[in-house]
């Protein structure tokens, strides 16, 4: 594999220098080691690290504003319950506050929503909630329990980049049964830690002009440096259709990714193209089931391929 | 009282005009009148508008980037839940996803960490969150069941704006009994909707830079127009402690509230300050009781001062 130009390596590590460092280090450290010896007991399960939500970007040290990825996390949450399904370790990064795995379900406002107390002393669900419920509940434990699925949460552009490093890191032994699925909105412009403002931007003097750096692309990194072996899945998200699968074909001879999840913001929900040098692909929802998400197909088409990388790598 | 200068006025008729319409305007009036009518029914009741959590600025028009204000909703929530124990019936506007009234000590995750399914039929609450829980359902639905809460959601600062007139517009029969509690964290500057571009911003091609127009200051039309003769009370944030007190007496006097609560970012959990023409009153927590939050102080200083405002507006 080809090494990345110095220049972005260079950029990387300023990046990396200048970030606020992680508070919980190490217990994000533990548990991510945790979790991948009792997930790789019996040998051989694959683990993928599912990415989820946007990140935010601070405009101030002690942060009031900030900017902010639009991201609801379905996807992320969706496809997360399909690995897992389809005998997948999950390490699901996700932004703070979005849709959670096995929770697709739940009504917006579930506590006003979906229980009583009938006699003060048990809790009922009601009936047009129970599976709904039954599923965020008991799924979501046993996945848990199971070491099949371990929730690490993040906000900022600083905590994301630096856990992705952590669990690249964590992963490196697990060689091609590994999995990047980078599903998380990343923010493409930050403003650099050092050049910050440290107290909130005063309003009252005229319009505000900020000025934001290009994050540095964390992608090649990952490919060449962190976790080489790993099949690795990135996504492209734009508004404008047409230039949607030109961005995302270039996007994977830059990164060299073994495919990129192109998705146009309206109709993310019924249909995705997956493009690697196989050609693009068409994914959509079952038309036939009424409950059928593109995810249950997308993520059968990215495990056979994972399936033939891991074949492959043995050869 | 003084009328506001006409060029804040054609301001906010021009943000207003520019705005993207409210989706569902006609089902939330209906909601608010509803409301209304039921929470006084037997009369005088008073009737507060609590408004919660950030607001978001889209950058682009079909958004997938915007900017946005740090606040989590738990001072709406909880002295939305003391003013409905003071009496009050409560108008809840606040952000999509930021904390609940009845809900602040569940746990992050309530579906991993609250329940379990022993028999796969009945769910059951952990004995450690059964408390939380009992409240979020129990005192949640009896205050909304007996007309006491409504939750109206809001993500953008065109929806929150407009929503927030039509609120004043609702409330203007209530006249003195009424009260906006304005705790929601607007944001002071905005990419005006005409001049925004229409897709996702391109990256990739160095560093962006983006100018933000100031929000016009809905406050003195709020005050001067909209609900002229409700009792009101805004907020000021501020991480820096020094210029906190001159900033809230300003506002105090440039937007002719009743009273202005001043919170640093650092603090605002122990301790506010209550800048009025009575001078300033610190509140705080009661160090006796652990339990004991800023709010229960608070919310009963301003119910005693909303008290006393509206028998002087009866003579």
């Amino acid at each position: 594999m080809s090494s990345i130009p110095g220049l972005v390596e260079d950029e990387i590590s300023s990046f990396f220098e200048s970030s606020p460092p992680l508070k919980n280090m190490e217990e994000i450290v533990e548990k991510l080691n945790g979790f991948i010896d009792s997930s790789s007991q019996g040998g051989g399960r694959r683990i993928v690290c599912v990415t989820s939500g946007g990140t935010t970007v601070p405009l101030e040290q002690r942060c009031v504003r900030y900017i902010d990825n639009f991201s609801s996390g379905n996807r992320g949450a969706a496809s997360t319950e399909n690995f897992v399904k389809a005998g997948y370790a999950v390490i699901f990064l996700y932004r703070r506050g979005t849709c959670q795995p096995y929770c697709r379900s739940l009504p917006d406002d579930p506590f006003l929503e979906c229980f009583e107390f009938p006699d003060k002393t048990n809790i009922q669900v009601h009936a047009s909630h129970l599976e709904a419920v039954k599923m965020a509940v008991m799924d979501q434990q046993a996945a848990v329990a199971e070491a099949r699925l371990l929730k690490l949460p993040f906000s900022t552009i600083y905590e994301y980049l630096q856990m992705l490093r952590l669990i690249a890191m964590a992963l490196k032994d697990v060689g091609p049964c590994s999995m990047f699925y980078l599903a998380a909105a990343v923010s493409d412009f930050y403003v650099p830690w050092n050049s910050m403002t440290e107290h909130k931007i005063e309003s009252g003097s005229g319009p505000l002009d900020i000025r934001l750096a290009q994050v540095p692309k964390m992608l090649s990194i990952l490919r060449t440096n962190w976790a080489p072996k790993a099949f690795c899945i990135s996504f492209k998200l734009e508004t404008d259709s047409k230039i949607l699968i030109e961005k995302a074909t270039k996007a994977l001879r830059k990164y060299k990714v073994h495919a990129v999840v192109a998705n146009e913001l309206s109709t993310r929900k019924e249909e995705v193209v997956v493009v690697s040098s196989n050609g693009n692909v068409v994914v959509r929802c079952d038309p036939d089931k009424p409950e059928s998400i593109v995810e249950d197909n997308l993520i059968r088409l990215i495990v056979d391929r994972h399936s033939t990388y891991i074949k492959e790598s043995h050869t």
